[in-house]
C-alpha cells in the first residue's frame, strides 16, 4: 500500500498489457511479468500507460488488470496511468485504482493544450477532480501528445499542487530541462522525484545530471537497474559501458508505433509473456525486423561477454 | 427503434447535455430538451457529442442519459456519439447504446491519423469493432479533429464500408465537397446521407449543393427546421431570408470552445434547460458576453417580425 | 512618411496582388486598387500579407510592389507583411520597405512555436533583427499559424519590447481578448493600437470591445469604414444594421482559403481589378461558388436598399 | 558539373554552414570544410538544409556560399535545399543554384499538407514552377515538417514526376517503408536513389533493407562512409561494429534543435571550422553538454583503438 513521493528512486517500469493470440488479456503472463520485473530489481511499476495499451482495455478490464498486478506486487508501488481526453473518465478511474492500492496515478496533457496558462489551468482541474490526497505523476511527453511544458510552467505546476511528486521526464531534448529543474531545487523550490522515460536511450547523462532512475519499459529492465546503481555509486563508466552494449536493441525499441511490437516479441522471447500478440490495431513485427531483432540480440549477447 | 440509413433526411439536433449548477445530470431538463428539439420540427437527435460534453461524462451516466433521451424519444431517431481514443471503448458503449435502441453511432477521427491509408485504416477498424450490422456517421469536422479526409478517402470508406450511411460535413470550406460528393453518386457510387454541422452557418448553400439536412446544435432549431424545409421545397429565397435574420447569432454561437455556452445561455433563457451550467473545464459566458447575445436576441426577434 | 503607432485608429485593408491571367504583376490594378482602397475611407494599407498571396513573390516583386504601392499612397500609411520562416529575410525584407517609406512591418510568428517563452523569445528576436526603432505589428491568428498566443504572453511582449505597437487581433474567440488587453491598459499598462482581421465578421462587438478598428481584406471596406466610424459615434445599432447587411457574403469571404477566390472574384466584379486570377497554388472559384456569391451579391444590394 | 539521378548512391554529407562569432559567413571554413568533407570519403554535398541553417541566410548569401561550395567541390555533386513557403522563392533559388552548376535540388513538403492528394499536388506544382529537367530530392522528414507520406503517395510522385529521382528517407519508424519502395521497383516501378538521414542512427539496417546511402551530418563522415562501403561489400558485421562505436555520439547528436550544436561542437574540435557560433536563434550548448560530448569523444576512441 506504499505510495509514491518526492523522494522516489529507482526504476519504475513500464509495464506491457499480456494479452493472448486471441485478444484476450493473459492473465498468467501477467502474473509472470509481474515477478519477472521485480526479479530483475525494479523498484515499482507503472501500468495502463501508453505502451500498456490502456486505451484498448475497457473499464473492467483496466480495474481488473490493476487488482491482479497490486495482488501479485505485494505492497510494492504501482503508478496507473489515467490519461483521458475527458476529467470524469479520469477522476473515475483515480478512485477506482486507489481504492484498491494504487501508489499514484500518471497524467499526461491532452493535444489541445497550448499556452501555459492552458497547461497550468489542466493540471489544477485534474487534482480538483482526482483529489489533493492523491499524488500523482506528471507526464512530460512532446513527442507523443504534442503538448510543450517549459521548465518554467512545470515549476508553477509544482508550486501551486503539492500532489504533484513526480516528473515523467521525456522531453526530447530534456538533459537541460532536468538541469534547471534541480536548479530551482537548490534555490529553495520543494523536491520532486523525476523519472526517465524515452526507451532510456539517456539514462546516463540523464542520472548525470539528477534523475532519480527511469520509468520506461526497455525489454532489459537489468539494463536500467545497472545503470542507474551504478550511476548511484559514482560509477559512470562502468554505467556507460553496460548502457553502451544495450544501445543498438534501446534505439531500435525506441521506434514510434513500432517500439512496442519490438518490446513484445523480446519479452515473450525471454519467455515473460506468452504471446507477443496486441490488441487491434497494432503494429505487427514483420519477418525482416524479426530478423533485424534476432540479429541485435545475439551482438548483445556477446558484447556483455565481452564486458564481464 | 427506428435506425439511420443513407436516406436519412432533416435535421438532427446535436443536444446538449443539461447539468444543474452543482453539475449533477438535471433529468427534468433532459426530457424538457427532448420535447422542445421534437416540438420545434427537427427529426432526430444526436447526443454525446462533442458539444454534449460526453467526455465530462461517467460511462455510467452516459448510459443513463442515453436511456432517458431514448425513452423520451419513444421511436424517433437518436444517433449517439461513441468517439474515442481507443476502440475497446468505442466497441463497449456502441454495444450498449446500441443495445438500447439507438438509431447508429457517430465516431470522429482521433488526431493523430494523417494519410489516407490510415484514415481508411481507422474506420476498418471501427467497423470491425462495432460490428458490420450498426450504422455509423463518419464526422468530418477537420478544425476540431485535426484530421483531413479528402473526398477521395470518404469515397474509399463508402466504396469499402457499407454501414457507413452518413456523413456529418462540417469541412471548411466544405461546400465543393458535398458537391463532389453528389457527382460521385450521380456517376454510380451508393448514396449516403449527407447531414451539415457547422453551426449551421451555411445551411442554405449547403442544402443547394445537394445536403440532405442539418447536424449540428444552434440553440433555435426552428431556424434549422425551416431552411430545410423551405430549401427541399425549391424556395431558397425565403430560406435564405430567414437563415439571414439568425446568421448574427448563429455566427456568435460558432466560436470555437465558447460557443457552447452561448448555446447553454440561450437554451436556459428559452426555458429548455434549467441552467447554463457545464461541467468543468467550461468557459463560462462573461458579463459582456451575455450582453452581446441578450442584444442579438432582441435585434432577432425584431427582424424576424419584420419578416413575418 | 507616417508611421504606425499604439494610436493609429481605423481600417488598415488587407490589399491583395493582382495578376493578370498570365500570372504576371498586373501594375495598372494596383494603382486602381489602391485609389479604390482610399476613395472608400480607408485609414492606411498592409501589403504582402498572407491574403496577398505573398509567399508567391520574388524578392525583386515583392520590393517593387511596395515601391508602386507607397508611391500611389501618397504618405498615407502602408503596413508590410514581412513574416517568414527565417530572422534572415524578414531582416532584409524590413530593412528594403522600411527604407522605402513604409509605416511599418508586421510579423506573425512561425508555428513552431509553442511555449510562452519561446513566443516572447521569438519577439524579442525579431526587434534585435529589425531594429528597435521600426514599428511593428504582431499577428495573432492561431487558426492559421497554429501558435496559441495568451494575453498574458502579449503583455509580456508590450512590456518587454516597445516597439510593438500594434495588435493584428483575428484570434477566434477573441473578444474577452480585447477586454482583458484593454483592461491591463486602465490598469497601468502602456497603450497599443488594436486592429482586427478575420475578414470583419466581429467587427461591432469588436468595437464596443475596444478594438479600434479593422485590419481585414473584406471586398467591401466601406462597410467596415462605415461599422467603425458609427460604432465609433456611439450608434452601435445602425452599425450593425449595416454589418448585418454584408455579413452573409462576410461570411462567404471567410472561409479558409477559399476565401481569396471569393474576395478577388467581387474585387474583379467591381471593377478595382482586371482579373481575379491567383498565382499558383490558388483555388479558383468554381461556377456553383460563382453563382451563390452573384446571388449573394444582389440580395445584398436589395437589403442596403432597405436600409437607406 | 555532375547530376544526381536514380542510380546516385553512397554519402551525402549535410554540411553545416560555418559562421564566425560575429554572424558573419566564415568563408575560410567553407572551404576547409569541403576539402574535409571530401577527404573523409564522402560522395557529394547537400547544403542549405534545415541543419545548414538555411532559413538564417539572405538570398545572396545563399548564393555565395553555393558558388564557392561548388567551386571548391570540384565537378563533385553538391545538392541545395531550396524549401520555402511559397513557390516563387522556390523557382527563384532552383534557377539559380542549377545555372551554378549545383546537381540538384531537396524539397521537403510545407506543414500545411494533409491529405495524399495535396502531397502529390503540391510536387506537381513544384516541378511546374523548377522545371523538368531539374532532378529534385523528396526529403520525408515528418518529426520536422510534420506531413506524413504514406508509401503510395510516394509510389504515385515517382510514377508521375520523372525528375523526382532520390529520396531523402528520414521517416522514423523508417525500415519497412524502404523495403516497400524497393518491392514496388522489383514489381516494375522505376528506381529511385534512397539515401537516409536522421543522423544515421539506423544505417546498418536501412542499408541491409536496400538503401542506396546516407544523406545526413554527423559530425564523422567517416563512419558512415565505412559503414556504407561494408554494408556495401556485404560484412554487415564489420559495418555494425563500426556503427555501434560511434552510436552513443551519434545518439547524442540527433537530439532536435540540440543537435546542431553538437554537430558543429564536435567540427570545431577536429578543427574543420573555426567556431561553433550559430547564427541567431540558435541553441548554445551548455557547460554540461560540453562535458556530455568530450566524455563520449573520449570513449569513442577508445572503443575505436579496441576495434582496430
Amino acid at each position: 500500500m506504499s505510495r509514491i513521493s518526492a523522494d522516489s528512486k529507482g526504476v519504475y517500469i513500464i509495464a506491457v498489457t499480456p494479452f493472448k493470440d486471441d485478444g484476450a488479456i493473459d492473465t498468467a503472463s501477467v502474473d509472470r511479468m509481474v515477478d519477472f520485473y521485480f526479479d530483475k530489481g525494479t523498484d515499482g511499476l507503472t501500468i495502463l500507460g501508453i505502451m500498456g495499451e490502456a486505451p484498448k482495455l475497457t473499464q473492467q478490464e483496466s480495474i481488473a488488470i490493476t487488482k491482479q498486478v497490486l495482488a501479485r506486487s505485494a505492497g510494492r508501488p504501482v503508478i496507473v496511468g489515467v490519461s483521458a481526453p475527458g476529467l470524469a473518465a479520469i477522476g473515475e478511474l483515480t478512485k477506482a485504482v486507489m481504492d484498491l492500492g494504487a501508489a499514484g496515478v500518471m497524467v499526461a496533457p491532452p493535444g489541445s493544450l497550448r499556452t501555459d496558462d492552458q497547461i497550468i489551468g489542466y493540471y489544477r482541474n485534474v487534482v480538483a477532480t482526482i483529489g489533493e490526497d492523491v499524488p500523482f505523476v506528471l507526464q512530460d511527453f512532446p513527442l507523443v501528445t504534442g503538448v510543450q511544458i517549459s521548465p518554467r510552467t512545470i515549476g508553477a505546476i509544482i508550486e501551486a499542487l503539492p500532489s504533484m511528486v513526480m516528473l515523467k521526464h521525456e522531453d526530447w531534448p530534456g538533459l537541460d530541462k532536468i538541469s534547471e529543474l534541480r536548479a530551482a531545487e537548490a534555490a529553495g523550490r520543494r523536491r520532486i522525484s523525476i523519472l526517465c522515460g524515452n526507451g532510456g536511450v539517456f539514462l546516463p547523462e540523464e542520472m548525470a545530471r539528477g534523475a532519480d532512475g527511469a520509468m520506461t519499459g526497455f525489454a532489459f529492465p537489468e539494463m536500467m537497474v545497472n545503470v542507474c546503481k551504478l550511476a548511484g555509486a559514482g560509477n559512470l563508466d562502468r554505467a556507460q559501458d553496460i548502457f553502451d552494449a544495450y544501445l543498438p536493441l534501446a534505439r531500435f525499441e525506441q521506434q514510434p508505433g513500432l517500439g512496442l511490437a519490438v518490446r513484445k516479441y523480446v519479452l515473450e522471447k525471454r519467455g515473460v509473456i506468452s504471446s507477443q500478440a496486441q490488441r487491434r490495431p497494432g503494429a505487427a513485427l514483420g519477418t525482416k525486423a524479426v530478423a533485424e531483432v534476432d540479429r541485435l540480440l545475439l551482438r548483445l549477447e556477446k558484447r556483455l561477454a565481452e564486458l564481464a
